[in-house]
């Protein structure tokens, strides 16, 4: 059995396992308006916009939160009174949309899809012929629910051809699936540090498109998520608009370093591809069924069926793993009978051997017999 | 002269030089919805309570943000939509909450007073009766852009003859002056975790009165800063609606457990004072003059005019006490030609008389001679 290079496995969708040398950005006390905390601040705003290539078309701003606030505050700051958003429900974390816009109070219309097939351009143009009053678009790009990439370039046609606005959710796949935000034109893409970054979670990434940025000024109906205000401010002075959280920034100054240093997106992806690899394909030989085929999973997180077998429960399962030092997952709501593995974070193609072994050892446990029989779940649940 | 027991002495008014033990408590990645992490948010969430005397009728609401989330989340939370907020404002703080209310859109009228003389009954009598569209009031109990304390319970008993809601923003200095919540039968006080609770930033902590909080449910139009609805959520799962910050949570449990092995806002308010009577005597006595008398000063911050001498600017001061490992604050907009100095954080008597003997050798450094003749500034300065 391969040996453990973690003594604690997280191997949920992020928060994840922060690697040991972006902990270590954490443990610096610094003054939010001194000149190392601003040029953390510059340098993470600058890497961001570099790795979607937003340079030239966008601004990255900041804001204090999880990757929520940053939705929320790019639907209260960026859509004009008039606006009504069309948002792509085919997920838990579509649903989430959702239910965010509508807290904001945005007027709101749902595309609800099965989680497969993938939404086609027909679905999409038959929900915009039947309300012309849609103006934005917002869709998760991946479903973590259930770890489904979605076709945000065909949106982003659709978009362009319609005149429509568009906001992508890209909170759980930046840094690892590519985003070319000039190319596709989207008005806002939403960024967590604390998935495919690799970061701590506590601060919210927004990439916006610099013309909606500047009409957008005035807009927001709160201060402390008003991405405009927050962006002039920090064109300004360098400096955040109220207390940044100076110890997270310093992890995430960090992490933008190693991000280039592995070789940026690409090479970071491919190192998810190889555990995801070996854990799919290790569990498929154990009789497991994933919930997707591979060609639309996105390789940070798999989802597998429960297994058909009486002594299975996901509550026996995940405590016979936590006490071999590995916390799994459970399926969302949107997915249930499933349970899920994430594959961000400091791992490598050793650690899923590891935790593959102490998945056929906890199984074992608690009278699983291997290989499993798959349960005849069904892709479609919703 | 005294030896420095930290390698940077971060001086400014929180966020502070956080405690070794309690930045260890942030390395350790957590699973948002794991028995330890939710064991860290109920015993935050238990231990705020006590301190404040607020278990029969309070609750104590968690929020990801810097302190101002919290401001603004309980003005939109709480206020119904026919409130008038009256906001103190004499200092740079109370100037703040006025700026929040605003961007949330809060109907708002200003008692405007100088720095000094402190508030009065009379003062606040009349701005009610000019106004008895009033509902509530807001004012800052530590107003750290001068370090006035202000009088929170004279406002308390005002709110009660007259029926009228009371906020408080506590910000710098809970966990150090005592306030009771119970007594004083406010509806909100906010609080920051790194001010006198000397942990990190990155979570905004809200006691809001039990009744208060269960008349608010569906009132807030943002998803994120609804303190209602978050407060459910973690009444039902012990966990927080969407991600919370873990390693900063992590931070401040440990922060807690240290606050209350201190003894207690008691005896931490009495090591601020030990070392801010250090600063001050040690500067007064080489010259320096304070911007407020010893009795209404709160000792978290001292804050000193600039000496009266050609040599002598911030910028050289600042940079050359930099060189030391010292970083020192600016007065703020509403206390021009002032410096300050926070005592809060991980310091004690020693510290200070090393700071002092740094400071006395940077402003040699810069040309300044001791004893300084102070300026002839005036508190009332706005």
């Amino acid at each position: 059995m391969a040996e453990a290079r973690h003594d604690f496995y997280l191997l949920t969708p992020g928060p994840l396992i922060v690697p040991a040398e972006i902990k270590a950005g954490m443990v610096r006390d610094r003054n939010p308006g001194g000149s190392d905390h601003i040029a953390i601040t510059r340098g993470v705003r600058d890497y961001m916009l570099e790795l979607c290539n937003g340079r030239d078309t966008h601004e990255c701003v900041l804001l204090q939160g999880s990757a929520t606030y940053g939705v929320e505050a790019g639907f209260l700051s960026l859509l004009p009174a008039d606006a009504r958003l069309l948002v792509l429900v085919n997920g838990f974390y579509g649903n989430r949309l959702r239910e965010v816009a509508e807290a904001a109070r945005v007027d709101t219309v749902t595309l609800e899809l099965p989680n497969l097939p993938l939404p086609t351009r027909a679905d999409l143009e038959r929900a915009l012929d039947a309300d012309p009053k849609i103006t934005h678009m917002v869709l998760c790009q991946a479903e973590t629910g259930t770890g489904v990439l979605n076709p945000v370039e065909m949106f982003a046609e659709v978009a362009r051809e319609r005149g429509l606005g568009l906001m992508v959710d890209s909170v759980a796949c930046f840094g690892g699936v590519e985003i070319d935000v000039a190319a596709l034109d989207v008005d806002a893409v939403f960024v967590s540090p604390n998935k495919c970054l690799e970061s701590v979670p506590g601060v919210a990434i927004t990439i916006v498109k610099r013309s909606t940025l500047l009409a957008s000024e005035g807009r927001c109906p709160s201060g402390v998520l008003d991405l405009h205000a927050q962006w002039k401010f920090m064109q300004e002075t360098g400096n955040w608009r109220w207390t940044p959280p100076t110890h997270v920034m310093g992890a995430l100054g960090v992490a933008c370093e190693r991000h280039r240093r592995e070789g940026g997106s690409g090479p970071r992806l491919e190192r998810y591809r190889r555990s995801w690899r070996v854990l799919v394909d290790g569990l498929r030989q154990r009789g497991f069924r994933t919930l997707l085929p591979d060609d639309v999973a996105v390789p940070i997180i798999a989802t597998f069926h429960d297994p058909d077998d009486p002594a299975y429960s996901f509550a026996a399962f995940h405590a016979a793993m936590l006490r071999r030092g590995i916390e799994i997952f459970p399926g969302r709501l949107t997915a249930m009978g499933t349970f899920r593995i994430g594959v961000m974070g400091d791992l490598v193609e050793e650690d899923m051997v590891h935790v593959l072994g102490q998945m056929c050892d906890a199984l074992e446990e608690i009278g699983v017999r291997l290989p499993v029989s798959a349960a005849p779940g069904d892709v479609e649940t919703v």
